[in-house]
């Protein structure tokens, strides 16, 4: 399946580190393509896999992660109304 | 048409007043479900219109605000992994 990922972690103390694995952590299996967006294919044993790994940082009570699910990633067609490619991506 | 619109805004001497600008567009025609994340149905005449708004706002060598686009929301499937509503849009 395709899916898009995109998160909000709190900015409390723990918020950078917690920034920092999360996003160390969907690197390994999407590709990023905005700051706290990553988007691609993946099997549903990998997102198993990446919702346990995820689950060890993002707090329930604080955090905000939606995973939208597509079945074919042709139905989804993608624009740019800013910068073409996330340079902003590169400050981890 | 569906689509998710997410966008991250340089965190510049203007950065503030631009996010709150492109924040109070999208909710017109979109609905919040995470701090820089909108969804919904929108028609292309709509589309062009929120694109023109936001177009006063965006910095293109600056900010991201990418749409993905489907042709039909059935095709899309949402999971939240951490707070279900956004909790975190309120501070607008």
């Amino acid at each position: 399946m395709y899916i898009i990922l995109v998160y909000d972690i709190l900015s409390d103390e723990n918020g950078a580190r917690i920034s920092r694995n999360i996003f160390k952590i969907c690197k390994k299996y999407l590709t990023n393509v905005q700051k706290s967006v990553f988007e691609g294919e993946i099997t549903p044993v990998l997102l198993k896999k990446l919702n346990i790994e995820l689950g060890k940082f993002i707090r329930k009570d604080k955090d905000s992660l939606i995973i939208f699910k597509s079945r074919q990633e042709k139905w989804l067609e993608k624009e740019f109304w800013g910068i073409e490619d996330d340079k902003t991506s590169n400050f981890f």
